[in-house]
C-alpha cells in the first residue's frame, strides 16, 4: 500500500470514528490528512452517505484545493482544512462537525472554560472562540476566512497545546498530529462541551480549575514527563 | 408500479425514517405525501404501529379529505396537511411529530432563532411559531383551523425557504418538495431545536448569526448557486 | 389458562415494558394488576432482575397484602398498590418507577403543568403532586401512607382523567385500566416530564394550554366521542 | 481458582461493568479491589482499550504500589485508590470515573443534595466536595494527596453509609464492600446526579428530603432491619 492509499485508509477511519461516536447526523462533518513530503491533502467527498462511504471516494488535493486524485468534489469546507495546515505545521489531520453541545457554545459565541480534569487532560486552557466574521469575509472567500479566523484566534496559542477551537455561530474545529488524534480530539471535545454546560447552568460564577491542576493533568498525559498509559 | 403505489411507498418510507431517527414514541407523529395532477393524498393510518405498516395501509384521499383508496381510517391530522398541499403549491410532502425539543420551543411558544449555521443551511430565517388559537378555532374545525394558523403565519414567508413552522402549545409541522425532504427536515429540525435549547441556556441574551452568514449559508445549499454535495 | 396466570402475564408484560422504555435502572420499579372479582392483586417480586423474570415470579396477593400465590416477596411498595385498588375501583393496574424526569419534577415539589397537547392527550390536567408526608407518616405504616397521600390529592380528581401523581421527594405512580396501559401511562408521563421540564428552562413564565385546547385534546383520545386511532 | 485470581476477575467485572452502563468514554475510569487478608490491591491497569482487557491484565500491587504481579502498568490513580483502601478498613473495592453529570457537580464544587428517596436509598445523606487541593498538594505527590483530601472529608463520615465523593474540579470516587458494590454505586451515584441536576434548574431553592424520610429509605435498604429484596 503506497502513502497516498494509508493516507485515504486514515481519513475514512477517521470519518468514521465521528459516526461511530454519535458525533455526525446524516453527512455533516468531514476529516482530512496530510502528507507534508508531497504536499497532499486527503478528505471526505462533499455530502456522501457514511455508509457507503470508501477510500477511494476520499478526495486528494494539492495546496491550493486543486483535485490531484479522485472522481468526486472535496468537502465544502476544503480550503478551511488547507488553511489549518499552513498555518499549523505541526499537525496532521483535521475534523470539522456540528457535534452538538461543541456547536451550542459556539452559537452562544463562549468559549469552553477549563472547568476540571477532564478538559485539562487534552486543552492546556480555555477552547478559544474565533470572532465574528465581518460581512466581507462571509462572500466569495469565506470558507477560507474560516480558517484565517481560527489562525488569527491562535496567533499566541500552541495548536498542539489547544486542538480546538470554535468558530463563533457556526461550530467547532479539532486536529492532532494524525487524522485519528484530530477524531480522538473532536470526541473528547464533544464530551467537555456536554460537562461544561452543565457546569455552567449549576453555577454560572464557576471560574474553574486553578493554573497548577491545569498543567498538572496536562503534562500528566503530554510531553516528556507524560506518566499515562503503557509505553 | 402505477404512480399511486409509488406515493404509497414514499409516504411510508417518510414514517419509518421518522421512527428510525427516534423522533416519535409509539404510534406518533404522521407524512403524507400529494399527488398534484391527480389532486391526491397519502398520509399514514390513525394510531397504527410502525412495525407493522405497510404501503397498502397507507390512505388515500382526494383533496376534501375523501378516502380514495385503503381500508383505514386516515391520521387525524389529515386536514391540517390538506390545508398546507392547498396553501403552498410548491411543495409535495408534509410530515408531523412530537420530537421532544420542538415540541419544548413550541410549548413555549417561541420561535427558534437562526442561532447558527447548521440552522441557516436550511432555515433562511427563524423558524416562527403560530398565534395561539382562539376557543372558537378549537373547536369543531380544529384540525383545519391548525392548518390555516400555519398558513397565516406564513403570509409573508416562502415555504420553501423556511419549511418548518411550531403550532404554538402544540408541536411542530414540516415539509418539503417530497414526502422525504419533509421528513429529513423534520430531523434536521429537531438538532437545530436542541442546539438552540442549549445556546439559549448558555446565554439568555444571544442572538444569533448576521443576514450575511445566514444568506450564506442558505445559499449554499439551496438555489442556482449551490456548491455543496456531488451534482 | 386460568384467570390468575393471565393476570401474572399481564403484570409481567408491563413490568417489562418499563424495561424496553429505558424507564428503569437494575431492579428499580414495579408493576401489578387487580383481579377484582377474586380481590387478588399480582404484583413485581422485590429486588429480582428483570432480565430473569418469568411470569411465576409474580406474586400473588389478597386486598390485605398477604401472600395467596408465589414463593418470592413481593414489592416493597406492595401497599402503596393495594391503597391506590382500594380507593380507585375503576383502575386494573399500577406502576411505579423513578423515571428520572417525573422523579426530578417530585424531587422539586412541582407539578407538571399542561404545557401542551401531548400532555393533554393523555392527562386532563396538570400532573398533581402530593403534600410530604409528616414525620409520622414516615414510620411503621409509610408505604401505606404514601397511597393515602395519593388518595388524598385525589380526593377531587377523577384517576382515570389523569393517571398519574408526583410523590413529593421521592416519583412518579401511575395507572390505568390494565396493567399495560398503566405501563403506557408510565412511558408517556416521562415523555410529558422532559418536555415539560425544557419548557420551562426556556420560559419560566410559561403557562400552558387553555382549557380548550385540554379539553380538545383529552376528548379526541378519550371518551364516547373519540376520533383517534382504528375502532 | 485462587484468591488473587478471583480478585482479578471481580475487578475486570466491575470495569466491564462502568462500560456496560456507558459510565466511561474510551479508557477512563477505573475500578480495583483489595484482599485485606494479603495486603494486596488489584487494579485496571492504564490506558488500556475496555474491549480488549482480560483479567490478566489486571495489575496486582502491595500496599506502597509496587506491582507484585502483571505485566502491565498500574492505573496512574492508583495511590488514591491505595488511600482509600488505608483509611477506610470496611471497603474492598473502589471506583474512579469521569461519568458526565457526576463530573459536573465536582466541576461545579458543589455537593450533591439529598433531593429524594432514590439518592436515600443509597446515599445517606449529601454526597460531599473535597477541599480543592492547594498549588503544592497538586504536586510530585498529587495522587496521593487526592486521595488525602477525600479522607480528610470523611473525618466524621462513614464511608458505607455515604459511599461516594467528588473530588473538587475534577471527578467522583466510589466504593463498596467489594468491587461490583463499588461499581453498582458509581451507576447509581450517575443516576442521581443526573436527577439532581434536573431538580436544580426546576427549583434552585429546593432543599431536599427531610431527616425521617433520608432514613427510613436508608435503612430500608442498609442494616439490621432491611426489608428490601429476597433475603
Amino acid at each position: 500500500m503506497d502513502d497516498l492509499q494509508r493516507l485515504r485508509e486514515s481519513v475514512l477511519d477517521a470519518n468514521l470514528e465521528l459516526v461511530r461516536r454519535g458525533l455526525v447526523l446524516y453527512s455533516f462533518g468531514n476529516a482530512s490528512g496530510i502528507n507534508r513530503e508531497r504536499g497532499l491533502v486527503a478528505i471526505k467527498p462533499s455530502g456522501v452517505d457514511y455508509d457507503r462511504m470508501k477510500a477511494e471516494d476520499v478526495v486528494v488535493t494539492d495546496m491550493t484545493g486543486a483535485t490531484v486524485d479522485g472522481k468526486l468534489r472535496p468537502s465544502s469546507d476544503l480550503f478551511t482544512h488547507i488553511e489549518l495546515y499552513k498555518a499549523f505545521p505541526s499537525i496532521g489531520g483535521v475534523v470539522h462537525t456540528h457535534s452538538e453541545y461543541a456547536t451550542s457554545w459556539a452559537q452562544a459565541g463562549l468559549e469552553i472554560p477549563a472547568y476540571g480534569t477532564t478538559h485539562a487532560d487534552y486543552f492546556h486552557g480555555p477552547v478559544p472562540v474565533t470572532e465574528a466574521l465581518t460581512d466581507e469575509e462571509v462572500g466569495e472567500e469565506y470558507v477560507l476566512n474560516t480558517g484565517l479566523a481560527i489562525t488569527r484566534r491562535f496567533r499566541d496559542i500552541d495548536p498542539l497545546a489547544i486542538p480546538a477551537v470554535l468558530v463563533k455561530g457556526h461550530a467547532p474545529f479539532t486536529w492532532g498530529k494524525t487524522p485519528a488524534e484530530a477524531a480522538h480530539n473532536a470526541v473528547i471535545l464533544e464530551a467537555v462541551a456536554r460537562m461544561a454546560y452543565r457546569t455552567r447552568l449549576l453555577d454560572r460564577e464557576c471560574c474553574g480549575v486553578s493554573k497548577h491542576l491545569l498543567d498538572r493533568h496536562y503534562f500528566r498525559k503530554h510531553g516528556a514527563n507524560a506518566t499515562y498509559g503503557q509505553s
